[in-house]
C-alpha cells in the first residue's frame, strides 16, 4: 500500500520542525510540491532547506503547478470548492505517476495541517473518487497562531473563557457573538480597524527573519499596522499575518 | 540578566518536541518542576525523558510543591486567580533561590503554552511584584488540539468558517453562538452528551501509548465514550481528553 504523510512544518522558523516531522521527512521517497504561483520565496526556501536537511539521498521531488484561483470571487465557498477539486486532480496525477507501491510520499504544509489548510480535504477527495488508493497520516505542526502567541507571550484564552478563530472576511461582518477574544487569519481587508477599543496582538511573517510584531489598543496602533502591512507586502510581494483581538469582557 | 524559557513540549508523544524546544532544553541550567499532586505518571515520565535526552550534564533540577486547588469551586475565576497567585509564589521562591545571574531556567509545559495554561500569566504576576527580575521567552508546542485533529485527520475549521475553543463548563450552558464547530477542553462533565445530533471527534491521552480515539454521531457514540472515559480514568487515575463537536451549518 502506498502511504502519504501530510507534514506540518511550522510557521516559518526551521526549528519549529518536530522530531516526528523530521523523521517522516527522512522516510519519504517522493516529495510532492505544489507552488502557489506567488512569490513566497522565503517559504519555498524553507521547505527546500528542510527537505535537504532531513531527507535521504535517494528521495525524489516532483512538482505540480497549482491551479489558478480567483482571489476575489463572488461565490467564495463555491470557488474554493472548485479550486480544491482542480488541485486534487493535479495531486492525484502526481501520485498515480510518481508514487510506486510501498513507497511513501509527503506533502509539506506551512503551520499546522488542521488550521485553514486544504491538504487533508484534497486527499479525502482523491480517495473518494476511488481511482488512486493510499493510506495517509497527518503530522501536526506549530501553527502561525501558536507562533504569534509565543512571540507576544500571551495566552489565546483568558481563564476559563472561550475564544474564536475566524477570518478577516467574517470579522468584517461584526464582532463574533459569545466571545471577547478572537484570532483572525487570512485578513486581506484589515478588519481589525473596525474595532478601535479592542487590544490587538499582530504579527506578520511570524518566526521568520522578516517577522514584524505590533501590539496595543487598536485606536492607537491601527494606522501604524496598516502602513507597515502595506509597505511589507510591497517589499516582499506577499504577506502572511495573523492577530488576536481582545476586548474587555462583555 | 536571568532568563526563563517557557517550553511547550507537545501533547504526549516525545517526538512532538520541536528542534527549538530541544535546543532550549539543551541551554537550560535549571529546570523548575511543579508536580500537580496527581498521579499523571506517564506525563511526568515524558518530561523526565526529554530532560534526560536533551539537557547538558551540569543542569540542575529543582522541584516545588504545587499548591492544592479546589476542583469544584463556587467562584471559579476567583479560585483560579488565588491558585495562580499561590503558585506564582512557589515559583518565585524557586527562581530567587536557585537561578543565578546569567543562568537560564526552564519550565516545561504540556501542549502549547498559549492554550489553557497558566505559566505565562504566573511569570507576569511574579514580574509584576518586582521582587525577582528575569527575561522570559515562550517556545510554542504541539497542542492537544492539533494532535487530536491530526489523529482524526480532520481540519478544525470548515472552508472559510470560524470555530470556537471552549471548556466543558461553558458547553454545558448551551451550544456557543455563531459557530458550528467547537473544540472542547477540560470537560469533566461530558457536556457533549447534550448535543446528540452533532458529530464528535474525541480523544483521550492523544499521542501517548494510552491513546483512545472515537468518532461518530453523538447519539450513536456518546454512551461508549462515557463508559470508555470512566473506565480509563479509573485505570490511569486521571484523564486528559479533548474533542471537536461539528454540527450541520445553521
Amino acid at each position: 500500500m502506498r502511504k502519504i504523510y501530510v507534514i506540518g512544518i511550522g510557521a516559518g522558523d526551521p526549528d519549529h520542525l518536530t522530531l516526528q516531522a523530521a523523521k517522516a521527512i527522512g522516510r519519504t521517497d517522493v516529495f510532492f510540491l505544489l507552488d502557489k504561483g506567488e512569490a513566497k520565496q522565503s517559504l519555498i526556501d524553507l521547505r527546500e532547506r528542510l527537505i535537504r536537511g532531513y531527507s535521504h539521498p535517494r528521495k525524489r521531488i516532483v512538482e505540480g503547478r497549482d491551479p489558478d484561483r480567483d482571489r476575489t470571487p463572488a461565490d467564495y465557498t463555491g470557488t474554493i470548492a472548485d479550486w480544491r477539486t482542480r488541485r486534487s486532480q493535479v495531486i492525484e496525477e502526481l501520485i498515480a505517476e510518481h508514487l510506486k507501491d510501498d513507497e511513501i510520499g509527503s506533502i509539506l504544509v506551512w503551520g499546522d495541517p488542521s488550521l485553514y489548510d486544504s491538504t487533508i480535504a484534497i486527499l479525502e477527495e482523491i480517495l473518494g473518487r476511488g481511482a488512486v488508493t493510499f493510506e495517509f497520516e497527518v503530522i501536526p505542526g506549530i501553527s502561525s497562531v501558536s507562533a504569534l502567541a509565543a512571540k507576544h507571550r500571551i495566552g489565546l484564552n483568558r481563564v476559563g473563557q472561550p475564544f474564536q478563530v475566524t477570518t478577516g472576511r467574517r470579522l468584517a461582518e461584526g464582532w463574533p457573538e459569545g466571545v471577547d477574544d478572537v484570532v483572525v487569519m487570512l485578513d486581506a481587508q484589515q478588519a481589525f480597524t473596525g474595532h478601535p477599543d479592542a487590544e490587538i496582538y499582530w504579527g506578520a511573517y511570524v518566526s521568520t527573519e522578516d517577522e514584524i510584531l505590533a501590539a496595543g489598543r487598536v485606536a492607537d496602533v491601527a494606522d501604524d499596522i496598516v502602513a507597515t502591512r502595506t509597505e511589507a507586502r510591497e517589499r516582499h510581494g506577499w504577506i502572511m499575518d495573523t492577530y488576536l483581538l481582545r476586548r474587555r469582557p462583555h
